[in-house]
């Protein structure tokens, strides 16, 4: 079974989209009445799944897909909480519609209603809603709701710690995800994303979160950043700033995706990074949407990476499947429900 | 001959430190006397380069080290513009003794007075003061003086311009090359680093820099930060973008050191980049000082893991020598002239 931990709904129908215009609309002039989320009919979502994500799915062989709102969509920065919490709300709910038609290749992960400034338990809620009554398996948490200007606590602050707690309690991870940019330096998938990931991890390093938590689980996507790239960086600092080995510190509780787009960055990760860290996922769709001329394949179809490693079948299998069920113990109890 | 592309004086004599300790302390209290740069003896600086720079330049087979002050302590972020650059000559003027004591052994590359919301204008008569008055062969540019807030236009905007007319009219590259961070999400050289390694490489992408200055050049530290581990995502996302292909649009004016530590990075980097746009590097002393345990080596003793390559005699010169003088012509002007 392949699972693919790194799925987003980048192709909700319009309405969807007008929507989140009329909210930002109104963000400029809060005279207008709020706005309610579009009315989408199931044949639009199918469609707007089956032409992609579905199809994708399948002609690259996955089997299912861990799927959450567009992250770049998020937008936590925009407007104020009660305007992140409604777009939260409908673009959850949105997932949780595919989830139900295609229960078989979708499994949600939730988008959360944070916003800056605002203390991170308020989002609590809506974790709880899309876990307990949507059946969601985990959640996609932004480090910084300010877009690119980075002025809530590092992940390791007890700013966090009630979130911490609502995950640790409902036993689901968290995919460490920025959204959008609006700082000019960062491109958003180019830069902020793959900072974020890095960010994250030295902090791990700094704090000592997981002493606090000891089952609290984060996946750091896009390959962790440019952390295996500068693994002999990290191991070192870890050292020179006289914190345990990564191995007990951090990576009993941290772990990877492969969204890495060529085979050179999916080798290095498999070569330096413990295998029952490294989960596989695309990132589709998409960040990046193209044909490598070099190879003649999609940039994001990472399968074709992992299926080429120089590594065991059961090893495979531990990036494919057995990683994500292990981290995502709601995900594999849905599975395992269904004889799978 | 072996030329490392990237070297601090973080060793600096006490006096140094004290003068900028004098300085921060005014900083907060302006009623106090402007502090003069301490008054450091010849001996002095002697001991410091011989028991560090110079002892490990030898040991580890070296030969030349271009040589700035350090990075961290930069802090174009602290007071103004007046501290910065009194700051940035007091600096720039202990190395311009170093490489007096030692020219064989070092080549100076200047720090900047930058700050924050300052026009970059200002530090192009200090980039003209080690150039042509201290023969320095290249600076350090800031992409971010606000240290980790990021408040700066990228580097591909015109806020830049005056600064790189001086570059190519004085024909010096600059290394992209952020100082601490005061914002406590990024720890200074385990993200801070890094993310404006990525950050810068991007920008270049997303601008066209290099269709204005086709004769600028930048050396982009940290292996280049998450870019090599990622290039599969920035071909694709510069075709996504209606970029132009990296090679063209980038690669002809940025090139990467090796400062990353530990064999698998420095071979993913060989890897996917051209051998003409890799400088060695070593970034001591020293942002990681301690020993491999896997190796028994020191982390930055990046010699070691360009030895171990397998690629050609020739391609390993480019890297050690051939390319640093490349782009670095004054180097290599000072060199000839040496006979070298």
């Amino acid at each position: 079974m392949i699972i693919d931990c790194h799925g987003h709904y980048t192709t909700a129908p319009e309405p969807h989209q007008k929507f989140r215009e009329a909210q930002l609309v109104r963000v400029k002039d809060s005279t207008l009445p709020v706005p309610a989320p579009g009315r989408i009919g199931d044949d639009e979502i199918r469609e707007s799944i089956e032409t992609n994500q579905l199809r994708l799915q399948r002609e690259r062989g996955a089997d299912l897909t861990l799927f959450s709102p567009r992250a770049s969509a998020m937008g936590h920065h925009v407007g104020d909480e009660s305007v992140s919490t409604a777009w939260t709300r409908a673009c959850n709910d949105l997932v949780k519609r595919v989830v139900d038609l295609y229960p078989a290749n979708f499994a949600g992960v939730c988008q959360l209603p944070q916003s800056p400034g605002v203390p991170i338990a308020h989002s609590v809620d809506e974790l709880r809603r899309c876990v307990r009554d949507l059946g969601f398996v985990g959640c996609n948490l932004n480090p910084d709701p300010s877009g690119g200007h980075w002025k809530s606590p590092p992940l390791t602050d007890r700013h966090w710690y009630p979130f911490y707690e609502a995950m640790v309690e409902l036993d689901v991870p968290a995919m460490v995800h920025v959204s959008a940019s609006c700082n000019p330096n960062f491109h958003a998938t180019g830069a902020h994303y793959i900072n974020a990931d890095t960010t994250a991890f030295m902090q791990f390093i700094q704090g000592d979160l997981f002493q606090d938590f000891p089952t609290l689980r984060f996946v750091i996507p896009h390959g962790g950043g440019a952390v295996p790239y500068h693994w002999g960086r990290y191991r070192g600092l870890a050292d020179m700033l006289k914190r345990p080995p990564l191995e007990g510190h951090v990576m009993r509780n941290v772990y990877f995706d492969t969204c890495v787009y060529h085979q050179p960055g999916i080798d290095l990760l498999v070569k330096v990074i413990d295998t029952d860290n490294i989960l596989f996922g695309s990132e589709m769709l998409g960040a990046v949407r193209g044909i490598d001329p070099q190879t003649g394949q999609y940039f994001d179809d990472t399968r074709r990476y992992i299926d080429a490693l120089d590594i065991s079948a059961a090893d495979k299998r531990r990036i494919f499947e057995l990683n994500v069920r292990r981290v995502y113990p709601r995900l594999d109890a849905q599975l395992k429900a269904r004889g799978q």
